[in-house]
């Protein structure tokens, strides 16, 4: 071993953090070669949440402690299985919930007043003295929230500042504010926009399914700021090609990136590149809790941030007290 | 004369309001020729309150006696010169202020988090593993609102929902949740988004200049959803390419429609035509009150809403009764 531990870096678009992370750690990254003459020093891996993790490469890395996710999500990690091998699991929660549902309400106005759209046909002198484009008022627009969450809640309150008019569904009632229908498919066929706001898990891939889609239907905007593998989205191109749904709005999807020529031809859409809740402030706060999470494990100290508060953390000498994420489970539905 | 009325509408984009109107009148265009065979027929224009009024045509049009504004804003047209030739003026306050805020926060939005940009990139296959886009969060961006009327105070209260800190200035003080600057040079410099949201008037053209844009500065966001005029867009624009402004988000602008030709290459904006107020809801309300008005001037009625509380309706037998406008003048600065 060398005298500072080692980590390794998964994802390209995480290598700005070496900067920060070289002035404790050895600093390794994946996409430049497998680190074959480090692996009996890396002792924890930093991901981006949303993608699968590598489980040969972990199993190859015999000192591995700590999976340490940069973000709030770590739908791409199977957390039992890695407790199951004594590897504890942090990430960041509580931070950029607000500015994903910032994003939420920029995608759908940017789709329902045709913002994009209008910047792009002016662009390509398609404003003329004889034409006017006329979009929907957002007033009474019907705002259907998929899963009360944090960020569910914040979507919904700015919703209201819009003068829409909330509803939501999630699998578990809870009190809130706002009428909980009774089943995901009412809540789209009440709905003129769906906001997928929920956690991605196991069982609920797919969740926003053809049904959902077409009661949702010719008129309504599907937004998705939550994960791509929550929308079955071959469903979802089908439906807009042909009217079945009548926009879409996306901030995630199946896979990232996205490949540009997917898309091309399908109308009514509105699409960015994961950047919901990547604002300047949330990833200081993201980069802070994960220095402050690797910290703590190589000191054998509690960890800030662990994933899930049942979860022992194993290996590290210290048990896990879940901040943030615990409370999110318990007010949060995870459809 | 006719049996029915005669009217005349002056913008081709105002076209599709000839169905509602020839239920009633007899529907002249302007835009199929210069109507000489009506022109002792004509007793009332149908304008877009943001153009010119012909002064020319409106003296060759001997029994005109009304001068039916289909918009809420009438910056075309000289009332005083109106008057005093005996022409009424109305026009339909107090019905698309909030979507014009929705639009505006859908700007800032699509500005701030890049999802015009982003929407643009990812298209063009701009996403790839090794890019991140990072954009500012909304919260704590200081929102300077230049006009305190209706759609300034709604811009307002949304800025709030997304937890943006709220300042103001007008030329005349009034009670307000948020502070006043003392002057909108230093609102501008105070500011990091300068929302545009106050009447155009004579005295108030190039209102945001080149010193209130280089106040505003490299990192700061211009948004204009009241009337192009009102900003000197030249200097906005030499602004934007050299750097001394940070971006622009424009719903309106010095000429309309703008010619595409004259963005192209200037970094930074997003642009709509002038979409802002333009939705379903507002133009159904916009028509009704057009309706109403007509139906009055012709019926020797007190006007529905006619602009100005001060200004007496000559020549239709009756004085106006200023409503929505002559509330506005006094809870909204004109700038």
């Amino acid at each position: 071993m060398t005298q500072r531990p080692a980590l390794l870096i998964m994802q390209r678009h995480l290598a700005p953090l070496t900067a920060f992370l070289e002035s404790q750690y050895d600093v390794y990254r994946f996409w430049e070669g497998p680190p074959r003459e480090a692996e009996h020093d890396i002792q924890a891996l930093v991901v981006a949440g949303e993608f699968p993790l590598d489980t040969h490469l972990v199993e190859s890395l015999p000192n591995l402690r700590l999976i340490a996710c940069f973000t709030s999500g770590y739908d791409g990690i199977d957390v039992d299985w890695c407790r199951a091998r004594g590897l504890a699991v942090t990430h960041a929660p509580g931070v950029n919930h607000e500015d994903v549902a910032d994003h939420a309400l920029g995608l759908i106005l940017a789709a329902r007043r045709q913002i994009a759209a209008g910047d792009r046909a002016l662009r390509a002198g398609g404003w003329t003295a004889d034409s006017k484009l006329i979009t929907p008022s957002m007033k009474g627009q019907r705002l259907g929230v998929v899963g009360l969450g944090a960020i569910g809640e914040a979507v919904a309150r700015r919703g209201e500042a819009f003068r829409m008019q909330v509803g939501w569904w999630g699998p578990r009632d809870k009190e809130a504010p706002w009428p909980r229908a009774e089943t995901l498919e009412a809540l789209a066929r009440d709905s003129d926009v769906l906001v997928v706001a929920c956690r991605a898990e196991d069982d609920n891939r797919g969740l926003i399914s053809r049904e959902v889609i077409e009661a949702l239907g010719p008129q309504g905007l599907l937004v998705n700021v939550a994960r791509g593998q929550l929308v079955d989205e071959t469903a979802l191109i089908a439906a807009l090609r042909d009217g079945r749904l009548g926009q879409a709005a996306l901030d995630v999807f199946e896979d990232e990136p996205t490949d540009a020529a997917r898309w091309a031809g399908v109308p009514n859409t509105v699409l960015t590149p994961h950047t919901g809740g990547a604002t300047t402030e949330a990833v200081q706060g993201m980069l802070m809790l994960l220095m402050q999470n690797l910290a703590a494990a190589f000191a054998g100290e509690p960890l800030k941030t662990p994933v899930k508060t049942e979860a022992r953390v194993q290996g590290l000498g210290a048990r896990g007290e879940g901040q943030g994420m615990g409370q999110a489970s318990k007010t949060g539905p995870r459809p």
